[in-house]
């Protein structure tokens, strides 16, 4: 199978001012991410510039120059880029910072950027920036939206150039650590901790050592017993911890690249401590401590909540469940365990409020997740840039400190100076040819990288870069894909979940409207939606989930005037007929939101559109197709909730538009 | 795996007063069936009786004999019993019969009845009484709740003595053929007709003939493109006709029991004429033109309707498609062809109308099919004695001829002067020990053989006659099952479906309460809640399905004052308030049926608590463990559904009963 280069994808230059630099390379460092960052520059110069660019080490009074220079300011990743008297220097605090900045070198060329006088010093915001694959041994992928894995199939390890290319995309926008398989780990997956996936974890760990990244991969809690036969895998029999240290020992010495496991236990039917009267902290610890000898990490999963509740017990309240869980075990991991938290207290919904955990364990490593396959957000079948969801996230105040309170301040590890700290994705890639089956998904991927990096860029100058790396740099081009960027998750939200409520989609597979389809399930997931009012009580009067939060966030969650309307059902239940600020009732903005929804995709296509002639043919059929499915879909999901509330309320439409009955 | 022996388990009679009459076996007859009924009474004299019979063939003055006499009056398959001077005569109109007539004389003495003057005279009302299992050759089964294929397992078919003791259950009720693979024909099972399975088919096939079973298998109509390697498989390319003719004639030559073929064509993605814009006569005709010369049979299916329908438009009506599709190709269809037609319109739901395509097709063939697999009547999991509903469905006059003109005559001929007409079940056996995973399930299967073979008999005899065949057969076991059994359909209506609405199922596997579950899907299924109104409207006013009856049923279908209330919403789209005969609201009839449904459970399992000391304990335990999983998913069923309706109309239950908001 073929596949693309996504941003990587490098055309040549008709002419290019700043081309004179490229004669000359001068190398000043050693390692493997130094040999990385001389080819892959190589490789730009060929492919953009026509200049077979070779590698010299002596003086350097020209050209490019690449050095390593240990800086406290730069910290571990950081790198500089200067232009002083016709020589380029790109020189990193560590070799990786080196790679970094030949990647930041090669796109300013890409983007025909003028070289001279030159100045970027940067360093990374998060230690961990890390990446997670839903990936499963036989090939398919959890909440996959992009064809079957590229590294699994038929329970084999795949390590062929599509690894090699993952791992330049991925490095080109600093990723740092990658969790290769499901969180899930069930079948062959158990055995990725045994000799017989040596070979294959070792030849993917040794192409990422390459690219400056960190294999990880997921641990199944209970593989004591399905793998190593023992009868227990309670985290503090002695036998139990024995065995972990033995078998990751063994698998770090035949791959030394790596680095960490992530661990989903206790949680929708995956083992975990709790099955031994044991608690996260003894699982998370023992773990640690197995793999402390090697400098490895543990990043243990928070997302964990009673997975059968009932509809009709208004008090158990699934978004309580990971503070509830976890905060009275502030202290208790180790340093080399990070707890990793989902941005909202439910499941990755278009809309929620940040988790209330975040931030509120001073003690404890956090690591901030975000989900960037759209299992709820349109499956790559929508178009949902998601950049501005998590600058939301990022920029809230949690209170949890006296200053350097946001939670980019927590995951960063400024609030409270911690290193093993950071922000994962739940990715979206696959085998499809341009990797996220939606043309528009990769601006999410990429935008995940830059942001992790740096986390003050803004959504549009992400959304813009993207363009101009991605397609013909025209300004047209990237008004519009910016603009239809920008327009897609506000659009999103509105036809479909209203006001913060979520979870109006088919079970199972997650896609496509059913406002019922959660509501008497048992994962609680609910609306409460009457003839009259609609929403979930979650003030004390309720389920008591705003006191989770510190003050003044608990108090302007638990009041309904001061709550954002945005997430007025996720807190409150309310009637159809309460009022808005915008003077509109509920019900009203329901159905105007959904109407208003449609027309923004039509919009959206309207500038895809008009940028037809700049745009290869090849990629704008194939996105053109996917924003038709969106558009009738989108309307599906206009009539679907727009009927049901009609239904359900017999309030008519103040602007009398169609409403099925 | 060890498997039961369901209602031909045989258990030692400490004393019978009819006993002298096995001590000798005198045999008349010669033939396959002949051999199985000596076998079949020998095995039953020596478990039963501790009898060691032996057969002679000589002159019998007492004892029993078997013979075989043609007469009109029993058909091709009855036979007759009788006592007269110490000898008993079974005596078959052919060799079958005897075998009949055979498994009716073991019934008699597993009863303890006294055979003195014994007289009995019976011949089959259908002449084709068959069984549609819908196995899958990787041994998984389509809509199976009793563990998996007996068949099939890995693409392979399984013959054991497994085979022959299906054999001898359905031969034992009368069943006289069975498709033994899904009318889904996919993957392997395409090449059933290759002969890569002769070897297979022609081991099963010979068992069943021993039983007077027609093997018959599912054909994919695509056969000869996917099978044949052929380009088309337009029923009126020669090639195609061809292909099939040589393929079926070798494929009878390898199994000389293999009498006819099941299709599904053009329906729910399988394929069929309509893609060479053929109808289904050309289709059907084809296929039996193709294996006329020996002697085989087609039967078409008619669940054909379109899958991609709009809940927006209220028009298009599932219900009218079978009528619509076939009634115009009434006089087309060769003799050796019949049409298979679901009981009711849409598909085996708690209470439909009787389909009114059946009767309307006075030239052609029809079997009436129904469904003892559960799929949308509790999956085995809740009992559901489903012969009351058949029995209702058989009673139902069709006004299609002045005379003899209800279900029961048309499919047995009577109507019309038929041959190849009769009635069909998809049946509800698997791998379980108990063939039926619910031990009262099997009543369902004992019930269809039994009622095929002869329509007049009562619902509450054949429970009666189930329980003392299966269970021990004190009075209070009979008369407590019995009451479990017939309370069973009516309960699991009242705590699901209300007033013939349907459909209020989880979509896919359709177990469990999901109201909207299928109100915005494809599949045509709607109950059009509002606020105030429920119901779909099927009058010339709606749908116009009322106008495919013949009156006077059309017009007491289309008028609300006429309209049977337990079908009243399937008919008509009337407000909550809406009086009913028993002055009840809709609403509240909702309501109550709700809870009446629950109490009556709680009564059935009362009864079968009353009986435990009677009982197996390894069946009473099963069975009890699943009649509380019953008992929990009615209360289920029952807080749904009127937590639906309230939220929907805000209309309080006029009895106060708690109702969950």
């Amino acid at each position: 199978m073929k596949w693309e280069q996504a941003w990587l994808d490098y055309k040549p230059l008709a002419s290019y001012q700043s081309r004179d630099y490229f004669t000359k390379l001068t190398v000043r460092a050693r390692g493997k991410c130094i040999d990385t960052a001389v080819t892959e520059l190589t490789k730009a110069c060929k492919e953009i510039l026509n200049i077979e660019i070779e590698a010299v080490d002596e003086y350097a009074s020209e050209g490019i120059l690449l050095t390593v220079q240990e800086t406290d300011e730069l910290g571990e990743e950081g790198y500089k880029i200067a232009e002083k008297l016709g020589l380029i220097t790109v020189s990193g605090s560590g070799e990786v910072g080196v790679l970094y900045g030949v990647f930041e070198l090669i796109k300013q060329v890409k983007l025909g950027n003028a070289l001279k006088d030159i100045k970027i010093s940067t360093k990374p915001d998060n230690p961990i920036r890390i990446l997670n694959h839903w990936d499963n041994m036989d090939g398919s992928i959890e909440r996959g939206y992009s064809g079957d894995s590229f590294f699994f199939e038929d329970d084999t390890i795949i390590v062929n150039d599509r690894t090699v290319d993952y791992a330049r995309l991925v490095a080109s926008i600093g990723i740092n650590a990658v969790v290769i398989n499901n969180v899930n780990v069930r079948h062959a997956a158990k055995y990725l901790v045994d000799q017989r996936y040596y070979e294959g974890l070792g030849a993917i760990g040794d192409i990422f050592a390459g690219y400056g990244i960190d294999l990880y991969i997921s641990l199944n809690f209970a593989a004591p017993i399905s793998v190593g036969g023992l009868s227990t895998a309670d985290p503090l029999d002695e036998k139990v911890s024995e065995w972990w240290k033995n078998q990751l020992a063994r698998l770090h010495d035949a791959v030394p690249n790596l680095k960490g496991f992530l661990v989903k236990a206790d949680s929708e039917g995956e083992p975990g401590p709790f099955t031994y009267n044991r608690d996260h902290a003894d699982g998370a610890n023992m773990l640690a401590r197995a793999v402390k000898s090697f400098g490895g990490k543990i990043i243990w999963r928070c997302f964990v909540y009673n997975c059968q509740q009932d509809w009709r017990d208004l008090k158990t309240d699934r978004a309580r469940a990971g503070y509830d869980n976890f905060l009275p075990l502030d202290g208790k991991f180790d340093d080399n365990v990070t707890l990793q938290i989902k941005n909202g207290p439910m499941d990755f919904q278009v809309r929620e409020p940040v988790s209330p955990l975040i931030g509120a364990m001073p003690k404890t490593n956090q690591i901030l997740e975000v989900q960037i396959a759209q299992e709820y957000t349109g499956q790559q079948k929508h178009i949902c840039y998601l950049i501005p969801m998590f600058k939301e996230i990022l920029g809230f105040r949690t209170y949890c400190h006296e200053s350097q309170d946001t939670v980019a301040d927590v995951i960063s590890g400024r609030t409270y100076n911690q290193r093993q700290v950071g922000i994962a994705a739940v990715v979206n890639t696959g085998n499809d040819a341009n990797w996220t089956g939606h043309d528009f998904a990769a601006a999410n991927l990429y935008g995940f990288g830059r942001l992790a990096w740096n986390m003050s860029l803004t959504s549009e100058a992400i959304a813009n870069e993207w363009s101009r790396m991605t397609f013909n740099g025209s300004d047209i081009v990237t008004e519009n894909v910016t603009d239809i960027l920008m327009k897609s998750w506000p659009a999103y939200e509105k036809y479909t979940s209203p006001l913060g409520i979520g979870w109006m989609v088919n079970p199972s597979h997650h896609f496509g409207p059913n406002v019922d389809g959660y509501e008497y399930d048992r994962w609680g997931t609910y609306h409460r939606a009457t003839f009259e009012t609609i929403g979930v009580d979650r003030t004390p009067n309720g389920t008591g989930y705003t006191t989770q939060y510190n003050e003044p966030n608990a108090g302007m969650y638990e009041e309904l005037t001061s709550c954002p309307e945005e997430l007025l059902l996720f807190f409150h239940k309310v009637p159809y007929i309460h009022q808005l600020s915008t003077g509109k009732t509920v019900i009203q903005h329901i159905y105007d939101t959904h109407f208003e929804g449609v027309e923004e995709v039509a919009s959206m296509i309207e500038s895809w559109d008009e940028v037809e002639e700049h745009i290869d043919s090849v990629v704008h059929d194939r996105v053109k197709q996917r924003m038709q499915f969106q558009m009738a879909h989108a309307k599906e999901w206009r009539d679907v909730v727009n009927t049901y509330f009609y239904r359900k309320t017999g309030i008519v439409d103040a602007q009398k538009r169609l409403i099925h009955s």
